[in-house]
């Protein structure tokens, strides 16, 4: 099993956004549920360990491939730590599948769980944090009142920013229906929650209303 | 009087931190505040849409004295509209004594309500957002557990970095202390409260408790 601070040093080039600490919160998340859902730790731990440590961060020219690199790269590590192949495969299968557009599903509870712990680094305070602060690079404003037509297709008008209130309305608040496992759905829940109430509290302060 | 519309040009050139939607909300807060204690309007709503016009983007080279130089362009802008010279003179007042840490303290009860509405938009889920943005874009991290040295005296340790938190603790738990206006003193309060809560919970979920 490769230690945290071994894995460390695989995110040494990342953003902030999807740096370390990100994989640190998730290897933390996966456990919790884990431990409550029956889950295989071992596999679990690993697999959040590595599962961005190949071209995560934007703009990284394998972005979109990230969880195939990532899920070769754990192969390696693991396969020089004496893993069988069947764990190594078991791990590899959590890595490729916690893309939430990606083309292979979760199919193993330990593959759920990754999945699971992963997006629900976007909720709550933490989700605040890291959708204010991708606005701030992009360069896009926190908040801008979305049209009508964002509202309805997610699709914005000329000149219309994408603000971190719409990636909130049209990404973050669909996370929840997201989850496979029952111990992850009630932390997004009540995690969906602050994150609402935080846009509904920044737009009135916004609007001098409070 | 300077209408929305002619300000907006003025802060074409600005950050999305310093932008012209924070001198949007400081307009709408120092005009709800001296609604209450009884200011006189034209003169806030004037120095409120003024006050960063000049080179209040974060390293920009006169970014330590935009004060002055947003001072110097308001009385340009209000002359030419015809303005006498004392309510330029005090216009001007409540624009070089806005800063945090300017020399020119605010003396009329108009300069009171400038400071205390510009400090009011780094408290509330504006504060937790500004606070937020200006970590990523300094590549900061959002939470790092402070120093004992840094707790006590604002000075973090070698390879400390200066977190999104840091600046919560050593700056904005301060600014309340430092409003004017009994109105916008209980905004603080309630603000600050709610800052203090969102990093609260932050570090609950950091650490995998919440």
């Amino acid at each position: 099993m490769p230690t945290i601070e071994q894995a460390r040093a695989w995110y040494a080039d990342s953003d902030s956004v999807h740096d370390f600490d990100h994989v640190l919160r998730v290897y933390r998340m996966a456990e919790r549920i884990a431990q409550t859902e029956g889950a295989d730790l071992i596999i679990v731990r690993a697999a959040a360990l590595l599962h961005d440590a190949e071209g995560a961060a934007p703009g990284h020219e394998s972005r979109a491939d990230h969880h195939y690199a990532s899920a070769e790269f754990a192969a390696q590590v693991l396969a020089s730590e004496n893993w069988t192949p069947e764990r190594i495969a078991a791990v590899q299968h959590c890595i490729r599948a916690h893309r939430y557009r990606g083309t292979e599903k979760p199919e193993t509870l330990e593959a759920k769980i990754l999945f699971d712990a992963d997006k629900l680094d976007v909720l709550g305070a933490i989700g605040v944090a890291r959708v204010i602060g991708y606005a701030s690079l992009a360069g896009e404003p926190f908040y801008e009142q979305p049209s009508k037509q964002f509202l309805e297709t997610g699709k914005e008008v000329e000149d219309e920013s994408h603000s971190a209130y719409h990636e909130h309305l049209f990404k973050l608040r669909k996370v929840r229906d997201r989850m496979f496992t029952v111990t992850a759905r009630a932390i997004a829940e009540e995690r969906l929650n602050y994150l609402d109430e935080f846009f509904e509290r920044l737009i009135e302060e916004w609007n001098g209303k409070r």
